[in-house]
């Protein structure tokens, strides 16, 4: 988050003002790399190298994700499937490995951690999902204003969903858009409207709910249990939550 | 060295413009991050919890010795003391844990590791004074260029040794030159000249010569072999080196 931040040029998380924005870019890089070093540390204490694996696969698939991202940025062509590839990785693979290392820790065969890995992925999609959708419904909450994602040039899906339907004079007013510094209230009213027209907040969200429904089929070969009960409703809480 | 020159605001690594330059804080920043989770999972690999625990220790020592830099920036106070706890921190220990891990791998007994751990340390705390004393020193070079340090605000030996023997008038000189935003050819000189006079730099140098003996001694229990032979002249050029 330390990075991200920076890498956004983010002021605000999660509606207070971002460590680069108090101590500095360099303060945060560097207390970045102390808490992702540190980690590393406090996790090999556990002493076993099934979860390093499982944690260093995840940190490069997120490190490969925000890249791309990045790369990406503003980048009109930008499709669905490129959409999919980065919020994987730069989200989901987290929530999987999370998940995926309470099996590795409690000595579960592979088959639970392949399960539980799955399920995680599966509601970090959602999660992802349900957060670029949210970023063209709310408000000023945890930081986030309708269409900061956009302001950033960052295509989530929602925009990406309109684009793909949209005609050539649409096109070209998302496309000059996009290429601006700064949005106007109108730039963003425009853009608001198409993706609206598309049904495109609509379409993301019921993607979220597929993945959520994925999640939960994750969990059928485990027995009925509270804590089976309690993986459901983090589930549901990713497409309720309206924060 | 990715977010090393982020957070230095370098424009050059090795006399070539650095990544920041060319592509952006953005892209070095997460580009870091992913060589640092890829380097995890590359260790990983070799199924040895030991061997990330040493770079898990490393690395977090590292970025907490960079971040004491950072804060002990400009800070007059600095003392040998702090100072040498930064460069064991910042450069010395990556030495340590490249030489330790040899052991390791090999499945040598703990006496070994530990012996190679502290070759590892001096060698680096030698690198780290003498490039320190060669700021002082050498011309443009590496992308170094006299003053580099003090440009930066960062106070190392050759300063601190100084500025521990410099009369009242003196210090007032050196604390005006410090805080500055930019020096002067003029303020480089005025500094220069108090540095040597106090004999500082060869204080500096003297202080590696005893780090690189040390490190030398921690040899002692290896039999003679060309490895060892190698160890040794690895710490020779470290005095040697003039770049």
């Amino acid at each position: 988050m330390l990075h991200d931040d920076v890498v956004d040029n983010a002021p605000l998380r999660r509606g207070k003002a971002s460590a680069n924005t108090i101590f500095g870019n360099e303060a945060a890089v560097l207390v970045g790399d102390y808490l992702f070093a540190k980690s590393f540390k406090v996790l090999s204490d556990i002493n076993n190298i099934k979860v390093i694996k499982s944690y260093s696969d995840a940190t490069t698939l997120m490190a490969e994700g925000e890249v791309k991202e990045l790369v990406k940025t503003a980048d009109i062509k930008t499709g669905e499937k490129d959409y999919l590839d980065i919020i994987i990785k730069k989200t989901a693979v987290l929530f999987a490995c999370a998940s995926e290392v309470g099996a590795i820790i409690a000595g579960k065969e592979e088959k639970c951690a392949k399960k539980l890995y799955d399920y995680g992925l599966n509601i970090g999609i959602a999660f992802q999902l349900m957060d670029d959708a949210l970023d063209y419904i709310s408000d000023k909450e945890f930081g986030k204003f309708i269409g900061n994602d956009l302001k950033e040039g960052k295509l989530t899906l929602p925009l990406i969903h309109a684009i793909e339907r949209a005609n050539k004079d649409e096109k070209e007013v998302i496309t000059d858009i996009i290429y601006k510094k700064r949005l106007t209230s109108k730039d963003l009213k425009t853009v608001l409207s198409l993706v609206k027209s598309y049904g495109s907040i609509d379409y993301t969200i019921s993607k979220a709910k597929d993945a959520i429904k994925k999640a939960k089929k994750n969990l059928d070969i485990f027995p009925d249990s509270k804590y089976k009960n309690s993986l459901i409703d983090i589930a549901d809480y990713i497409i309720d939550r309206k924060l």
